[in-house]
C-alpha cells in the first residue's frame, strides 16, 4: 500500500478523482506498481484516503478503460502488463506536457456521469455508420446507424451560412486547396489536439467528402495491393470498401481488448484497421497495453494502423479515451474522423491525418485530386467549430444521448436475466446476448413479429457468421417514447 | 443543284438559316447528297434562294461544326463521308422527334453571334480545368483554367440557400441516396435532354463531388486494368488521374476532327476518353462522321467511350453541338459533366450518366459508396436549375465571355501575320501558333519578361512534347482591361 500513500489535495483546487487516477497511472508507468500486482479494493482505498467510494470507483474505471488495470471477477483489480513501458513513459510525458491540462481538467471532483465534460474533452470526428434500409413497416427501428437529428443546430447553421454568403468575396467560390482550406485544417488540428490528444500539423490533414472517399484516396497513397487486417465483427462498410479495392483482407481474432496482437503478428498483413476508442459493433475500448502492442507491431516494419475514430464523442462514463494516434511515435497511424455523426450525415466532411511518410507519398502522387468539399461548406464548418458552437452542440447531444442510453438500459432491466448487456460505455447502441444461446435470427424474427427492428451481430461479421446469439439495439435516432415502446414490445416477445 | 431546290418559308414563321441547315442535313442523310459531292458556293446559294449570304454562311458553318460537310481551301464545301449512314438516320430521327424543337429553335433568323440562344439550348456540365499555380508576380495571367467569378449569381444563390434552410425539415440533414437525390437527378436528366440531346433516365445518373471523384468511382466500375486511349494533347488532369490508376494509357493521334478512328482501331484499348464538343486544349469540335466511327468502334465489342463534356456551354458561334451520347444507340458512352465551370469551381457537383450495362455493375459492386455531395448543396443546385436561374446565368456568362473572346481576338489582330489563331469557336481560351516556328518555351519566356503568363501547349501533352510552337491564352478570368493590357504587352515582346 505504500504506492497508495500520496498527498491528496482536498482543498478543492484539484479534482480528487483525477488525483487518484493520475497517481496510480504514474506509479504503474514508473514501474512501482508492477504487472499483475493487486490494487487495494475501492472500499479500502476510499476509507484509506478518506474520500467517497464513488470517487475511487471513477478513478479505477478510467484506468480500466484505458487499460492500465484490469478487473478479475471476485478477485479485484490488477495492474496490466504493458508493452514497452519505457516508450510509453516518454509519450505520456510529452502528451501531458502538451495537453495534460485539457485532457484531465474540468471535472471538479464530480463524477462524470452527472457532469458532462466540455466537448473539446472527448469529441472527435465520426462516421455515420451504414444506414439500414428504411423500412416503414416497423413501428420501432433500433437502428445502430441513426443519429438524433432533432438536435441539429439549425438556427446557428443558418446564421453562419448567411454570414458567410453575405461577407464572402468571390474567393470562396473559386477552387480551393486540394487538401482542404488551410484555415479549416488549422481548426481541425487544434480541435484534435485538445480533444483527442492527436498530434499533427494542419499540413498532415486531408479534408474530404466522407470516409468512403478518403479511403479511396488512401488506396492511391498506400498502393493497390495492401494486405489488411480487420477485426471480426467489424464496421462492414469499411470492409466492403476494402473488398472493392484489390486489398487482401485477413480477419484477426478479437478478445475483450480488441484485435489480438499475437494473432496480428502471425498474419501476413502490412496494415490493420482498428477503432480503438470504441470498436464497432462490440463497443470494446482498446486498453493502453494493447495499443502499445499494435504500435510496436507497426513500428517494426513499414506497417500502418488505420484508426477509425468514428464516434469517440459519445462516451458517457469516465474521461475521453485518447486516440491511438496520440501514442504514436513512429508515424504509423493514419487517423480518420468525420463530422457526419456528430453534426449531421448530410454534412459530408471527413478528414484524415497522414503520418509524414505517407504525406510525402500523397504530395508526390495524389495531390492533383481536387478537394471534394465546397469551400462554402468548409467555411461554415470552420466557423462552427472555431466559434465554440461545435463544443456546445456536442455537450447538448451527449446529454441527449445519455438520457436515451440510460432509459434504454433501464427499460431492458427486466430482460437482464435472459440477456447480457454489453457495449454500454459509449456510442449509440447496446449489445444484447441471449444467455441461453437463442440464435440472433430468432431474436430478430420475434422482434419483427412485433414490428420492432433489431440488428443481428452477424450483419457486422466478415466471415462465417457462426451462431451469434447477439443483437444490436441502437437508440440514437429514436425518441424516448419510441425507446419505451420498443423495449416494452421486446420484453413481451423475447 | 436539284437538291438545293426546296420550299423556303420566308413568312418569318421559320428561321431561314435553320431551314437551309435542316434541308441540307436531311439530303445528306437521305443519301441524296453523296460523300465528296461539292455544295454550291455560299454566294451562289444565297442568290439562288434569295437570302442574305450570311444566312447561308451560318447554315454551312453549323454543318461544318457538326461534321456533315467540310471546307477545302480555294475549292469550296464538300459532303463528308459518314460512317453508318443508315444508323445515323434512325438516331437523328429519334432525336428530332424528342428534342428537335428545342435543339434547333430559338434563333429567329438572326445570326447567333449577336443573339444568344437560351441556356438550355447549349449548356451542360463542365469541369473547371486544372488551376495553375497562382503566381502574383504576373501582371496578366492568361490562364486557360480560370473562369469569371464576377458573374457568380450571388444574391440568387443566397436567396435559395436561405429558403432551403428556412423551409427544410431535418430530412435534408440526413443521409441521402448514394447516387444523389432523385429530385436533382430528374432535373439534370431533363436539362441534359433539352440542352445536349442526352438520352437518360434519372436512374442512370450518379452525382458526385467533382469529376476526379467520379473517375475514381468509374475505376471501381470498369475494373482496375483498363486499357484506355487518350488524345495528345489532352486534358492533363484526367491523364494524371488515369495514370494514378492501374490504367494502361495509349495516346492516339488526332487530326482536325479529333481522335483518329483508324488509329484507335489499331490500338489495343477497350476505352477511349474524348471531348467531342470542344477538345481541350485544341478546341476541336468532333464532326458527326468521326463520332459515328468512334461509336462503331465501341459498339463492335464491349468497349466504352468516356465523353467529357466539360465546357459545351461556352460556344459562341452557331448552334450547340449535341453530345456524343445523343448518338449512342448501344450504350457505349459514359457521359460526364460538371457545374464547376458553368457556375463556380467551389460548387463541387459533377455527374456521370452510365449506360445500362455499367449501371448494373455499379449497383452490384459500388452502390454502397455514400454520395459525396451534401443534400443541402444538392437542393440548392436543384432549385437553381429547376427555377430557370441556371439558364439565365449561362446566358449572362455567354455574353460576358463572348465580349472577352472578341476583344482578345481583336487585340491579337496585329499579331496575325506572325501567329495563326485557332480554337476560336468555343471555350475560354485561344491557341496561338507561331508561323515561323518560334518554340513555345521562347514565347512563354518572352511573355514572362513582361510579367505576362501564357501557357505552352506542351503542358497538355502526354508524351514527347516535341517542338511545339503553340501557346494557350485563356481569357475567362481576366477583366477587359487586363486582356487589353496583356495583349499590348505581348504585341510588344513577340
Amino acid at each position: 500500500m505504500n504506492e497508495m500513500t500520496f498527498p491528496l489535495r482536498t482543498d478543492g483546487t484539484e479534482c480528487l478523482y483525477e488525483q487518484i487516477y493520475e497517481h496510480i497511472k504514474k506509479e504503474i508507468k514508473a514501474g512501482k506498481l508492477l504487472a499483475g500486482e493487486k490494487l487495494p479494493s475501492t472500499r479500502f482505498l476510499a476509507e484509506y484516503l478518506q474520500v467517497a467510494r464513488s470517487t475511487v470507483d471513477y478513478a479505477y474505471g478510467q484506468l480500466l478503460s484505458e487499460g492500465y488495470i484490469e478487473s478479475r471477477p471476485c478477485k479485484g483489480y490488477f495492474v496490466c502488463p504493458i508493452e514497452d513501458l519505457f516508450q510509453l513513459e516518454d509519450i505520456e510525458e510529452e502528451r501531458q506536457r502538451d495537453i495534460g491540462g485539457r485532457i484531465s481538467g474540468g471535472l471538479n471532483g464530480r463524477p462524470p456521469l452527472t457532469q458532462p465534460e466540455t466537448a473539446a474533452d472527448r469529441s472527435s470526428g465520426t462516421e455515420a455508420h451504414e444506414g439500414a434500409d428504411a423500412n416503414c413497416c416497423f413501428r420501432v427501428d433500433f437502428s445502430p446507424y441513426e443519429i438524433d437529428m432533432s438536435g441539429f443546430p439549425f438556427s446557428v447553421w443558418k446564421k453562419i451560412t448567411k454570414n458567410i454568403l453575405t461577407f464572402a468575396n468571390s474567393e470562396l467560390f473559386a477552387r480551393g486547396e486540394a487538401q482542404g482550406d488551410y484555415a479549416l485544417r488549422q481548426t481541425i488540428a487544434k480541435y484534435l489536439h485538445s480533444s483527442r490528444g492527436v498530434n499533427c500539423r494542419p499540413e498532415q490533414i486531408i479534408v474530404g467528402a466522407g470516409n468512403d472517399y478518403l479511403l479511396m484516396l488512401l488506396e492511391k497513397i498506400l498502393g493497390r495491393h495492401v494486405r489488411i487486417a480487420m477485426e471480426n465483427p467489424t464496421y462492414k462498410r469499411s470492409y466492403k470498401i476494402f473488398r472493392s479495392f484489390a486489398y487482401h483482407i485477413t480477419t484477426v481474432d478479437m478478445d475483450e481488448a480488441g484485435m489480438r496482437s499475437d494473432k496480428l503478428e502471425q498474419a501476413d498483413v502490412s496494415t490493420a484497421y482498428v477503432m480503438p476508442s470504441h470498436q464497432f459493433p462490440t463497443g470494446t475500448v482498446m486498453p493502453i497495453g494493447r495499443r502499445m502492442e499494435l504500435l510496436k507491431w507497426a513500428g517494426g516494419a513499414e506497417r500502418y494502423l488505420i484508426e477509425d475514430d468514428y464516434d469517440s464523442e459519445f462516451r458517457f462514463h469516465g474521461k475521453p479515451v485518447p486516440a491511438l494516434q496520440a501514442s504514436d511515435r513512429h508515424g504509423r497511424v493514419i487517423y480518420m474522423g468525420t463530422f457526419s455523426k456528430a453534426i449531421a450525415p448530410a454534412i459530408r466532411i471527413s478528414f484524415m491525418v497522414l503520418p509524414d511518410t505517407l504525406l510525402e507519398k500523397y504530395l508526390k502522387t495524389c495531390s492533383f485530386y481536387s478537394c471534394t468539399v465546397s469551400r462554402i461548406d468548409q467555411s461554415i464548418l470552420n466557423e462552427f467549430i472555431r466559434d465554440g458552437y461545435f463544443e456546445r452542440h456536442l455537450n447538448k447531444m451527449r446529454k441527449l444521448y445519455r438520457v436515451k442510453h440510460e432509459l434504454l438500459l433501464e427499460c431492458l432491466q427486466p430482460l437482464q436475466d435472459r440477456f447480457a448487456v454489453s457495449g454500454e460505455n459509449a456510442g449509440l447502441h447496446l449489445l444484447l446476448t441471449s444467455r441461453s444461446g437463442v440464435p440472433e435470427g430468432e431474436l430478430v424474427r420475434k422482434a419483427a413479429s412485433q414490428q420492432v427492428r433489431v440488428y443481428g451481430l452477424s450483419e457486422s461479421m466478415v466471415e462465417d457468421a457462426a451462431d451469434s446469439a447477439t443483437v444490436l439495439l441502437g437508440f440514437g435516432g429514436l425518441s424516448e417514447e419510441k425507446i419505451r415502446e420498443g423495449a416494452e414490445l421486446l420484453r413481451r416477445v423475447w
